[in-house]
């Protein structure tokens, strides 16, 4: 892998151009993004050059789809005009289902859909690190499992683990489902949490009296609508079920409050909350 | 105020003491807890002497009770008998009302609960820190406005001004509704989201995806039971308010996901979370 064309340099696109660098990447970062954002990329070093789609994609090994879901959705029928023979076309995007089946639809580029489960409330370039990867799940969603043994689909899972990211295969469907609960789901509740606080009477004294717990669980809350539109659009059925057993759960867990103590509760709770840091 | 005696010298009660040294406290610091715990915090110099609750008690102008719920209610009922006239009684209760009731029976010394709106999830004097509160708001919660004015209430709010933290004066009754909302909810839904995480058959796999969404919202399933049986027991009706409105909310937000959009729920979530930070 050669050259890397990033389109859309914003916190996932640039910290992965700045994560490639500081893993070693020798050659040519191309980025694709609005002029501000190519010109603000260039000063912090993120990129080599700025290009159009069609100029970046016909020299890259690997085009990196870092924009929200819509105009991932959009760019993917565009790049078999302009895709060289052999190149990977990825992307960063939250939800994978109809990503995986545009991609499907490529004939001179291969497509191999991922997910890097990392972020941060701020947005844009200037938020981007080279260490944003380190530590962190990289879901890597192959069509078929074939599509994970092609010479650029090795390349590529090759600098996933240099940057420090703990690469991991699911089927699309399988990533969907699995995010709705460990992303979605956690998103809308801090949602929920948050508006239910907003619109309690006594808000004003909440949010005096909140404590270091509170912080953290609004903390998800300060997403941008703009992305979660795309994610909520495109995941709907298994969000739905993820809301749906939550629901019952939280339900489940105010009868037995009223009736006995949450001794188990608590201990179920802090189970897996101890298992998922330890499987990082 | 020239000696305190904290008892119970845990995360709370040593770093309550540690921000008084570092905030120029002069006179001395002693330590009521079991053996091991004195000796820790000796070791770390949190405290100047451990004694029993009596000896401590009758040297002390200020009685900070630092402890399970359970204890400071067991405590309370003492203290009368040992404490010096005048002294000011306080604790760090994450309920108010019922130790409220316990403290106004006291007749020699003056009783004020309070609740810093601090913690972590390491716990113990070891985890024990200077800056623990400094930002943080501090509850105060008298029974009666007049209990603020004494020359002992004075002194002790100067003391929590100098160690950094924010102090608000709330009534007991007001006070639990509000935590109810602001940490005693949060806490159910982490541990109610850890426990159906943890339940689902894609457990593995939800918590080898985990993201940094999902490691804050389940910081608080972290919690032990030990503080929350306390805390849950003497707080029931205004938890279970919280939590059924919460459940209302989320069964909306379910309902709006499947006819609409949610963009004005993440408007208002984001609202919220905005708000509390800027309300520190």
């Amino acid at each position: 892998m050669e050259t890397v064309a990033i389109v859309g340099v914003g916190l996932i696109g640039g910290s992965f151009a700045l994560a490639l660098r500081e893993a070693g990447f020798g050659g040519r970062i191309l980025g694709v993004s609005s002029e501000r954002t190519i010109a603000e990329a260039l000063r912090h070093r993120v990129i080599d050059e700025g290009l159009t789609l069609d100029r970046a994609c016909e020299q890259a090994d690997l085009i990196y789809l870092a924009g929200p879901i819509h105009s991932i959705l959009d760019t993917i029928p565009q790049l078999d005009e302009y895709a060289r023979e052999g190149a990977l076309v990825t992307d960063a995007g939250s939800t994978k289902q109809k990503i995986a089946a545009a991609g499907a639809k490529l004939r001179r580029a291969q497509f191999l859909g991922g997910h890097p489960m990392a972020g941060k409330e701020t947005r844009g370039v200037q938020a981007a690190e080279a260490r944003l990867f380190a530590g962190r799940p990289y879901l890597l969603t192959p069509s078929r499992p074939s599509d994970m043994e092609t010479p650029a689909a090795l390349d590529f899972l090759a600098w996933i683990r240099k940057i420090g990211a703990v690469p991991r295969v699911l089927s699309p469907d399988e990533h969907d489902r699995i995010v709705a609960h460990s992303s979605h789901l956690p998103q809308l509740l801090s949602t929920a949490l948050s508006g239910t606080l907003g619109k309690h009477p006594d808000s004003e004294q909440i949010a005096a009296a909140a404590g270091p717990g509170l912080v953290d669980s609004t903390r998800l809350a300060l997403s941008g609508w703009d992305i979660w539109r795309d994610i909520l659009e495109t995941n709907r059925p298994s969000i739905l079920e993820a809301l749906d057993t939550f629901i019952a759960e939280a339900q489940a867990l105010r009868a037995r409050y009223v009736t006995s103590e949450l001794e188990a509760d608590f201990a179920d709770g802090k189970e897996f909350a101890l298992r998922l840091r330890n499987s990082r």
